[in-house]
């Protein structure tokens, strides 16, 4: 079974990669640029086949590995197929 | 209007990132995991409402800023309200 985490930094915690980002854009001649958050995107293959187990053992990485909780939200997708 | 672009590497290309990440996992107890591929995601907020141009600006600052089309996929969803 696959699933996919996001990662994405809190509303109100300082994006400076995005900054960054809406800026070059800006420089490359994009004008409506409101604002850029970057964030990051897993995608693990698991051999778990029960979708309930899956996505507690998918919970677990995301709050022990994969995301840092304190700046951080997660969300999980799973592909059920 | 909001857009999400996900840009992952394309496939064959080596993720050293995710191998890491994949490892690990393996050594945190997680025994069932096959792969994990990490790639980036961008939520850009653009002042152009309709969806038709909003999306040939994404397209652009995609191939132009956000992803290196040589290793890398990306993929485009609009949020349309």
């Amino acid at each position: 079974m696959k699933a996919r985490i996001k990662v994405m930094l809190k509303n109100g915690v300082l994006d400076p990669q995005g900054k960054a980002i809406e800026h070059a854009l800006g420089s490359l001649g994009f004008p409506g640029v409101a604002s850029v958050r970057q964030g990051k995107l897993f995608e693990v293959e698991l051999a778990e086949t029960d979708p309930a187990k899956a996505r507690a053992a998918i919970e677990e990485m995301s709050k022990k590995l994969l995301a840092n909780t304190v700046i951080e939200n997660y969300a999980i997708e799973l592909d059920e197929k």
